[in-house]
């Protein structure tokens, strides 16, 4: 992929016009508002495993709607609680895979909550194993990103967010998790949702946002054929009056504005040949965080720029993490 | 598309064993019978287009559940009634498209009635207007396919040929039209959705199925790596310990298995060279059809086999028809 | 297809320098001249079809050289004459098709007049019956695009565009077709003709042009790698010598001097992420029309744009020009 | 490409039933009498170079028709004649492309007459300069595939074997060239004329026949996808009614037909991972040669097995030649 | 990827005739002799990371002819040892990655030792840090399955082998390792090294060889066209006449040959539409080995086959081997 | 390939900042001397051929480090010496392919001496001879881009740049060649090599450099997805940490580094849609070269541009520069 988006010194400065819907904050509120009405109704099974340094838990709470959404808790074993937890999310169509592939956190001492998205999960690296109950009142695209677009109060992504918002608090009522150090996690679709989390709520010990997916919809649908963005544009080439409201829709769910808001300390990465996820759309989002921020650029990587060298700077931002707190 | 499947003169014979759940009659009867329960609802509105020779209603009726179900209703106008009625299926991820997307088979005497495939409807060419109001309890791949997969209870299926089959029921109670002369049609998805009507009701005047998908999953997924058959591949290779279940609903939903009870005159169509809805599958079915029957076999055709060419062919099956009836 | 041509608000006022051949309308005049000495010589033939409420002729006539071009000629039955009658060219390689294939037009009160481009018509969906019977005197690449490339004179589309300018004159003459409300019409490369053709003659009731092609070729060939544009590139890889001439040769042949030409309404679509008809092409030619005009642009569309969504508005250009003659 | 026909074993044993024309002789015999008729109007035009051990002549001759086909003539210098001389045909779409190209036969002491294909000739690496005065009758696929495949009398090849055959009698015409010792030559299509014109022809000191195209092409179709034999299964796919005439059209330029007929020593090569020109269809035509022969066999080589390494084959094969005469 | 290789039925007796070189075993045992005459010079840096229950070195030892070898050594901590250890060999192109990617055996209870793969290490998800300090005497495709092809005693993979096998060593000298309980592991490239180890030493507590690569070359090379296999096509159809060579070469490093002699523990993978590392190369293998074996087959899966849910197996098997031992 | 890179207006001016290292003379006069050590201990072995009018010889010199480099020298018999000589380089991958492939420079009056590239030569068409007896330090891409890129000493091409400069003196050294009438060429990676020696040294009659490649590695890596480039994006994106040394690495290797002390004549080609060696590339050298000079602009061509049109500007050019010593 040669560098087909804007160069980094102009990335840098890049702060475009996102639309934000005038009532962006009355929405969340009130979707969260309504969501906390309900019970976490966390459900902790311990899960055998031939792990024997961490201890695993399957766990079920009651998400968006009091749906019940699935996900790890890997814990290390004798690591002096209580302990700060990572809540990851993961990126589009996995889910939370098995417990030995969360064992990374645990061994640097911290809690995993891995939460699967829900209805996703046919991945051959990142089975999931969470449905959503929801249907929708008018066509789709194959795929999570055209459900419910209609409309903010239906679309999928406020089913996801909420579940996601709602993790945290479950693992701040665990026992044994700090729940002053919490950091959210993810790449991509997991990214997205880690930095709409961390944009949402100012009690978290970090947010750490790989190559996030869900991010200025307006620019992205324009700047790459690359498939999720690229189920809007198939949608819209069929449903071709549907345009406004689309993106209308959209916007209670950009991640830049999301970014607006947060105010925990953050650490990004972009590959600046990333056509999944295009560096102009990161950027546009990581210049408006407003808490303590690095990003790593990744000059010579695709959308794998998250991956497993970002794990290094994913520990360290841990380590700090785990300390400040 | 090099001729990859079974030569001809072993297709012409070719009858595999195709497992058939001990309480398929059963699990249809019960569906329909509990669909059967709920009023069709039909509701008319007149469409105003710039069409004259032709009178459209958009239409809408109660389907599975109860749910609102779209299809346009066109009929020629001047031709003396009651009329004769083909009722239309829809291809994968397509919808009812407009009413001027419909005027052959009124130029041929008959009404058409075109109904959206639920969910559906992104296609550029075939957009649709009917949401599918069902969510899932598991994990899924993108598209229709895995969509309440676990169980043919809530197979996303089980709802469409519920949907379908009531279409003919609400193309039956229509004023102006000859029950006696119901005629079903559609090509690819929209065969195996006609297939599946075709084979549980014995009061068509015929079906029309054009190289049908939904038959003979389970040699489908071995012999193509085409779509939509491939989304059951990609499923299972995440959710690799769900083989069982997954063909185990399936069957509820295999062609062979509605077409071996059809009895009422159906012509086939299939493509040689269609690496989409491979030959084998579709005369697994067609051979087991007990019905009178014809199938145009196209030697040098992919999937478009059951084209423009074949439309000719439907013109004559359904002057037939209507003379029969 | 991410958007890779001008944006909108640029296309909205792209008037680019097109070289024009100071005898361009000498070299026209000349040609339709010529060919106008010869006889029409219409032969319509009764076509049995399995329709109802149209009438179907097999109808030839004598165009460039007197060469037989094929067409069908659908006309609704029931309908007060005289009719007005829509004349359609086809996309590149396809042909006349079948009957019906052409019902929406009669439909709505027109005539369809749907002319085979002679030598063209292997597709799948639009298959011809009508041969060129003109060799070329040096080499050639695959396709009709290099066809006399050499020469004027000689070039394939001379021969295509005076047969589709005599379709309009066999329209005019046949019995109970009102001459004074023929619309020419086209998608692709049926819309480069049609565009020609909408250029040539003040007599036409209008002319519906949707994603032109042969239309600005001198930037094409730079913009984009799809075929059929690509054969010129193609061509001049190997014959490198022979660019000035070629291109002089197009000049003569350039949607955008045809539609500089253009007096009588015309209705146009556009798709502005279509790589086969760039965006910047067809607002290169469309910007240049005289006449009365319109354009729908369709945002998220490649050259499927001008499609089944571009057909209601068609009808809705066709009853004005059917009211306004 | 994996091994996607039969084993070698087989193949070397290959011997289908590949219909035959009862008037094959007779049509070639009667298109070549015709021919015949026409002098050869062989013009040679000393054509200024910067090479100095060959001298090179643009030679033209009246090809099927009497229409001029270009070719080039290469001769080394200060080899004591009369020389034995090559007659090469091209590949598909190319050229006779330029006289630096064609000095390695020269350097092994042959003159080198290097053919057009009429009509042909845009390749990057192999331009040509001749046209093709003949149109068709009927629709057409791009290419010259399909050109006049409504009828053995107007198809394409008839034309270009003709000329082929012809331009045997050109070089045997030529001043200082020794008319005993012409061998053919070609690779792909120029294989299959050579391969035509050595079975139609017992006046020749050889033929060398690299992956010969147009040969056994009723299963070519059904085996590749590839092009250009591709060209047929799509035109099939639109003109789905003209199955029978079109291979009824073929036989009579079938190469297993020509190669049943030679007598001619030949040279073969056959790359068993060809998709292009599959080995099966090679072998059908080797395996009824009559005269001399040998294969080469290249395993582990696409269509490019009759390239550079069968260069050598070919000099040692044109050096018994040379003496053999 | 459709089932393209024989049905499972026939895979589970697939015992196909490998050629075995007269002297393999003499080969291999001259070879690690030779090796082993120079000490292991195991030098262990304590690498500082933010993990906090392992313990990471960076070791590096002396390879075939001395060469460094890059490896990391994560150990759980507070494990009671002396610990059993996993040697993990790395799939093609890949290196030994960061110290974070080792975390699930230790988590089990086992030290991990992962060794970079001579050369080998561009890879995004493993990168490597080890020189191959040798160079070839003869032509080579890229990649490393030509690199001294012409010559098993120049082979590539004879390096590597032989690094793989004082692998083992190393680990059994290792101070806290237990050196009875050491299990070799690998997938794909990894897959085929820990088979090549496992077959040549008796002193192993098992072999976990997933989807392996390097086995069968002889039928691989001619049912896929899948890389890094092919990168043997490519160089034979250049190097034409090399054949006999590389095969030759080929046969002493066969997995199948390795396999005959493996009597340890064993578990397989197997994903049956894989065609990098087709099943019936995979079973042709495992159907050798003499040891107590099992294998999984995952028959919805390409080469993603021995990936995370296999993971699962092999805690499951390492449980079993800590006992064991 | 559409027009991707700058305008030609903007390329006739481009002369962007390339980094030169400080000590890129010094670098290269100490590598050359330190190789001039050494014998060039040409060995010249008739090599029999069934060419007559040229004398073949497999040459064999001492290239970088003493080791043997294969070379082919044709040369013209019966043309009167001494002969001036082309000394040829080859494109990535490819080799010096058999003798026949080297007669059109000794039609033309010059003796032709083409050079393995070390290690290279799996190509079908170039199949090549010469291995490469170095290994590396570090991990490694596939392919040679990358082969000991830690450092200019251990960089590949210092090896193959020595090599291409001995050559020369090889050339310089036989019997029958005049040592004043050397000219260097080549096309791609040859024709970077040519452009290095070309650069390097004074003392030749010319240099006809096509297409080249190994020019401008900074720019080319972001502008192109296309290989041999890519291998170092590739490579990047898992050792991303080295970025800096690649880059200082390259610079010593840069085609417009050598150029800019280019004083012999040269013979540019460059193809304007060319995605292999972008044209901006070759400008960027082009417009640096000292000496007289004239580029042939291919405007529709890819990479393909220095191909057999080009052979034609060679001879041309050639003629000259024989006259001219």
């Amino acid at each position: 992929m040669a560098l087909f988006d804007l160069p980094l010194e102009q990335l840098r400065e890049y702060r475009p016009d996102v639309p934000e819907p005038a009532d962006f904050d009355e929405f969340w509120k009130s979707t969260l508002a309504e969501a906390g009405e309900r019970d976490l109704d966390v459900r902790l099974t311990p899960h055998e495993t031939d792990l024997v340094t961490v201890e695993v838990h399957d766990l079920v709470f009651a998400g968006f709607g009091g749906d019940p959404i699935k996900a790890w808790l890997v814990k290390p074993k004798g690591v002096e609680g209580p302990l700060p937890c990572v809540v990851e999310y993961i990126g589009y169509s996995g889910g939370r895979s098995f417990p030995w592939a969360h064992t990374t956190y645990p061994a640097a001492g911290w809690a995993h909550l891995v939460m699967d998205t829900r209805g996703q999960g046919y991945g051959n690296w990142q089975p999931g194993d969470t449905g959503d109950p929801y249907g929708t009142t008018g066509p789709t695209n194959k795929g999570w990103m055209t459900q419910g677009l209609e409309d903010p109060e239906h679309y999928y992504y406020r089913r996801v967010f909420t579940d996601a918002h709602r993790a945290v608090d479950v693992a701040k009522s665990l026992e044994g998790i700090d729940p002053d150090r919490i950091v959210v996690a993810g790449g991509s679709q997991g990214g997205g949702i880690a930095q709409a989390v961390g944009g949402l709520r100012g009690d978290l010990a970090g947010a750490m946002i790989d190559v996030p997916f869900l991010t200025y919809f307006r620019r992205a649908v324009t700047i790459t054929d690359a498939f999720p963005y690229q189920e809007i544009v198939e949608f819209l080439s069929g449903q071709r009056l549907r345009e406004d409201r689309v993106f209308a829709t959209l916007d209670y769910f950009d991640g830049v504005n999301f970014a607006a808001r947060g105010t925990v300390p953050a650490l990004y990465s972009v590959g600046l040949m990333d056509d999944i996820c295009p560096p102009s759309t990161v950027f546009a989002a990581y210049n408006r965080w407003q808490g303590e921020k690095r990003i790593t650029v990744w000059p010579w990587n695709k959308h794998e720029g998250g991956g497993i060298h970002q794990r290094g700077e994913h520990l360290r931002f841990l380590a700090e993490a785990a300390k400040g707190a």
